[in-house]
């Protein structure tokens, strides 16, 4: 049996994304920015998917800026809303859990004499609503905050976040990395006042090396990308039809029967908490129902390593991931595990369990049965 | 009969591109940072993939960082060498017939108080090498010439430009974009003295949303794009595998049997400025031979308006551009044209026919059938 329960690091593409890509990759192979009919076609699935977009997020089409990935859309967002803004205040927020593709920008950013809060998080994940309301200053002009964490599935109170910020100061823009939230919550910029969010397409079963930024119109920032001013001067750049194109199919079935597909994931999650929960020495860091996110369980297993616990899956045909993945050049211990408080003993003990729409409960029971053979015999091992 | 003439605009990826991006994006979906089988699948991909681009330049693996295509090659190139090395000066040089990828980049370095000086170029398109030396300061930095001119084909003379930097101050940076000239020149980046070298993979038969920018291991750059740390450091963002392995499959192609591939062009150009010049009242505006890129034709249409010229050869199955194609939503005049003396009357009167290696010289003669059949038309109509 093979089971791939890394989705929070990269997803399997959907059969009619795969179908999409390849029929434009082949056929409709123009570029956009040519005036004949080639063009005008490849400009069409360019125009069709930031409409589809739009209408999974209730936003205008020209609200939708295609980017490379969520690290170039998380880069554009941070540092060039930081730039173009510079004149009002040099002061941003953030959390201590971020992703390294906001944590390394912002680094760069003081570096540029920016000056950065990381607000602190609870057991569960969570940022306290007073220390955001305490950090404002008059020269904040910029707050980052992750919609779903990317190691634990924790899930910030966006909206009242937001709500927090705007009330201290309207200016103030509130940039949300939605890459571990989209397609798996229903996201309404609008209506709970993100005004910058992040998205990749390979994380929702869309291609890998694309993604977009949500940019509310009335947001003052600076292109990452100059050149042929493509997307209205904002991201300039041959567009990657195919990858757009094929960003929107996915997007367009993650969002139709949304409440199934999320319960399906939920269903997921919960069965193998309370598996996990059976089992000796494990402290499961996420939590069941709505308290954190759908795909994402993290659990840590006194007496192992993750490395080898991974290893050992491995060879059982269960693939998941320690940490966080997305930086397997920094080995270094997880930000958010010890943002959590996970005991120091455990920090290096914990693995990440993530679905995507093509896990099933059959799976999870098989990865129980083999950690339920696997842990005696690693733990037994490493006493030794 | 279909005849697409617009390759320096985009190109129709090969079968084994295609074939590779199909089977890495539903088979070897891995994320290279993924430590199990699956991840290290990818990162596979990515590093045969640098190999082969090595391979191509004769220059080393770790020279070569993928980006999401030309212009954030560019831009990355520009920006970010500027910014590494502000202190050794302000000073940059470059030509008037940039693409907007490197001119734009260029226009914002000066609102950030770099210095600029645009050389100009003579009617075939080539700059003076006695301008350049000329205008290399004491406070100049970084050189940016591109390769071949996306307009007309013009071919600089990357070498020799090398040579004078290299001679008045070895510490500048020459950048070069190479995005019309990767694929159809050898280009040898250790022998010809260029430190950056900007690609796109979609001008030759890749996948489009990729490419690279090489870095020649002693280039002081920082990251354009801040996060995981992927490739070194230097370009975060989970890679874009199939892309990228797409391009390596690509550039494989184009760099096998090359001199047949290229004489085959060569022949094709050849070909169509001969019979345009039995044509009355047609300027051509490249080069036949090695005086000029072997995949691009400019011409003048004496008499006739280039968009509506360009709109007749599409309604008889015939693709082409007018001015660059690269930006639709500027469709300023081109510097280029201007730029080698074009005359104002046939600025916009002119055409680019540009070839892949699909295309044949049966094409060829089936556009010149056409265009003697619309020309008299149009000409008749537009003095009407």
């Amino acid at each position: 049996m093979e089971v791939y329960f890394d989705n929070s690091a990269t997803t399997q593409v959907l059969e009619p994304v795969k179908d999409m890509v390849l029929k434009i990759m082949t056929e409709d192979y123009g570029n956009p920015s040519s005036k004949h009919k080639k063009g005008m076609e490849a400009e069409r699935y360019v125009k069709e998917a930031a409409e589809t977009i739009a209408w999974t997020l209730k936003v205008e089409p020209k609200e939708i800026v295609f980017t490379s990935g969520g690290s170039e859309s998380n880069n554009m967002a941070l540092i060039e809303t930081a730039m173009a803004n510079r004149r009002a205040g040099n002061h941003i927020i953030s959390t201590a859990i971020e992703h390294a593709s906001v944590y390394n920008p912002l680094a760069m950013l003081e570096e540029q004499g920016f000056s950065v809060t990381y607000l602190s998080v609870d057991s569960q994940g969570h940022i306290s609503l007073e220390e955001l309301e305490a950090a404002i200053r008059p020269e904040t002009i910029l707050v980052s905050i992750m919609y779903v964490n990317n190691e634990i599935g924790a899930v910030e109170p966006i909206e009242a976040i937001s709500k927090i910020i705007k009330k201290k100061n309207p200016a103030i823009i509130f940039h949300v990395d939605g890459i571990q939230a989209y397609g798996k919550f229903l996201i309404r910029p609008k209506r709970q006042g993100i005004d910058l969010l992040s998205v990749s397409s390979h994380k929702i079963h869309g291609p890998k090396g694309v993604g977009f930024l949500y940019i509310d119109q009335k947001v003052k920032i600076r292109p990452l990308i100059y050149g042929g001013g493509q997307q209205r001067g904002m991201r300039s750049g041959t567009e990657n039809v195919p990858g757009i194109a094929g960003l929107a199919v996915a997007a367009k079935i993650m969002y139709t029967d949304h409440a199934k597909k999320v319960q399906a994931l939920m269903d997921l999650k919960d069965y193998m908490i309370e598996s996990l929960k059976e089992i000796e020495g494990v402290t499961v860091n996420s939590f069941p129902g709505e308290l954190s996110a759908p795909q994402i369980v993290s659990a840590s297993f006194a007496g192992t390593r993750s490395e080898v616990l991974l290893h050992a899956l491995e060879e059982k045909g269960i693939y998941v991931s320690s940490g966080s993945a997305c930086s397997s050049n920094h080995p270094a211990v997880s930000g958010t595990l010890k943002g959590i408080g996970v005991k120091s003993e455990l920090l290096d003990s914990t693995l990440r369990f993530s679905f995507g729409i093509f896990n099933t409960k059959a799976e999870v029971d098989y990865c129980m049965d083999k950690l339920k053979e696997i842990l005696p015999v690693l733990r037994r091992y490493q006493r030794g």
